[in-house]
């Protein structure tokens, strides 16, 4: 069996090693991904953000366990920008993986801050396309949600949850910032922790603020994940969502910003990967650097002339 | 007087609209970048950074106001990524301008997370390379140290410090995950804390550890930068350091480095816009993220086939 269709019968092994080329950049990640393309669309993707400490991964294990519970096959890309390491991630896997043990249905993985360039929502948005392939039904995408890296990843969702807590004092402030237009549902969690009352009042109150988003307003759901309490309500507020049509037409809209995004993303790459070779290859580019940086060059003028040469 | 005479002359005005062109990525920005390049070169860049609360803003002010009684001109570009926004920042330099207040010698500006590429690391070093054109003879970079946008950032660097303050717990762990092998300098700042000697001792615990860097030993100095205590040691270690041949080793292999970087960075996106524009423009691009985004075409595919339409 080739290593498309390993990854497409949902072999751990053949996947880690095709998350392994995502994050390396390896060009073997990108003739799988064109090969698995087609298989893709399926998979519902749920994002889940908050800031630390809100209790995002207990949440994400008990809706995985909900949704495997009536037969859905679950993929869970946890993302943390802020680690500079995967290896403590991924130690944080195989301890979140005993809570599924033996349980073929579920995939976690971690992801952490790698590369430039955006690497981060890129590689998170491949690593979907290829959990999607592999036939989980929900992919989860856990992160904390700071910084653009974050909101981009989130923006990836057909399906985005906000996590609050009481007590954590510039939390309604932070989500002011940016969390407000991605969050589909609000979950306070903790809730049984004193001052849940008044942070759903404060949060009601900026959603009474929000710009109208259609016919969907975003409702405020309790939890306390350690329990498992609510979480019930909270799968069923997202089956909603899902179901709604401000869901469909985000969808659509959503996928087609990301994809004119990917796509001008490959075809720079490409491009600048051609024509790279054409005009000497890394060696002449590591040259021209070294005259740039020396000011022999003019960086903008090198550009156009090595553009023009290669015929654009 | 033209826009790039005007920021040569290092007039605010035309600075503070060349950094929001930068920022929005406007064409302009780029041609000005070019007509500014070979006057730049001259700025020794510092990069300051660390965890938030170990006291960078304040440090950097003395820092400042040290090199302006000498008679160097200062710019500082505080980058607070995990801020998404910039009217707070803008207040912010407001405040901080008052303590430089009536000198044309010292530039403040700072910037926060925007759109996505990598673009904050890139939009610093535009701006970097603005205020060098500008004659700042002094850049500072002041960041905080996590993920890796801020990482890049302080690479770009002539002299990096890496501040830590005592009882901030997970400190020195966190230096241990990436900001130990960018710094040329570390402050212990807010030295006369309890738990001073035991932090200095774990720094340089670590120092021994670290692989040997030609031969330059990261120093460890005490600071109070509140009470301004230990600057003028700080001012000459950063002197010391740049007298030093490995900071002209360092300097020069890492300019090459970024400018390889940035090379491929232009290159890509000159292809892009003129592929795209000959291939029906963004409209037809529109188009196609549809036709991907409903599954009737294959990125992967499409994109190799408009290069070669494009003749690369």
């Amino acid at each position: 069996m080739d290593w498309a269709a390993q990854v497409r019968s949902g072999d751990v092994r053949a996947l880690a090693r095709a998350i392994s080329a995502i994050e390396d950049h390896d060009p073997q990640a990108e003739e799988l991904l064109e090969q698995l393309f087609p298989f893709t669309g399926g998979a519902f993707l749920l994002g889940v953000t908050g800031a630390p400490g809100t209790g995002k991964s207990t949440l994400v294990d008990r809706l995985a366990a909900a949704y495997r519970a009536v037969g859905r096959s679950v993929g869970i890309i946890a993302v943390d920008p802020t680690s500079p390491y995967t290896g403590g991630a991924l130690l944080g896997d195989r301890i979140r993986m005993q809570g599924h043990a033996g349980d073929a249905g579920v995939f976690i993985r971690s992801m952490a801050t790698r590369g430039f360039l955006g690497g981060l929502a890129r590689a998170t948005a491949d690593v979907a396309l290829l959990l999607d392939a592999a036939g989980k039904q929900m992919v989860i995408l856990e992160t904390v949600g700071v910084g653009q890296d974050e909101v981009d990843i989130v923006r990836l969702a057909d399906c985005t949850l906000v996590l609050v807590v009481p007590g954590l004092g510039d939390e309604v402030q932070s989500m002011k910032a940016g969390l407000m237009e991605v969050a589909d549902i609000f979950v306070l969690n903790k809730a049984e922790r004193e001052g849940a009352d008044q942070l759903q009042q404060q949060v009601e109150a900026m959603l009474e603020l929000a710009p109208a988003r259609g016919g969907w307003k975003p409702p405020v759901l309790r939890t306390t994940a350690t329990e498992g309490t609510g979480v019930p309500q909270l799968v069923e507020a997202i089956e909603k969502f899902r179901a709604h049509g401000d869901c469909t037409a985000d969808r659509q809209g959503r996928a087609v910003a990301h994809w004119k995004e990917r796509l001008q993303m490959l075809l720079g790459e490409h491009l600048l990967e051609r024509v790279v070779q054409r005009s000497g290859g890394a060696g002449a580019l590591e040259s021209l650097a070294r005259d740039v940086a020396e000011r022999r060059v003019n960086p903008y003028t090198a550009v156009r002339e090595m553009a023009t040469r290669a015929g654009i």
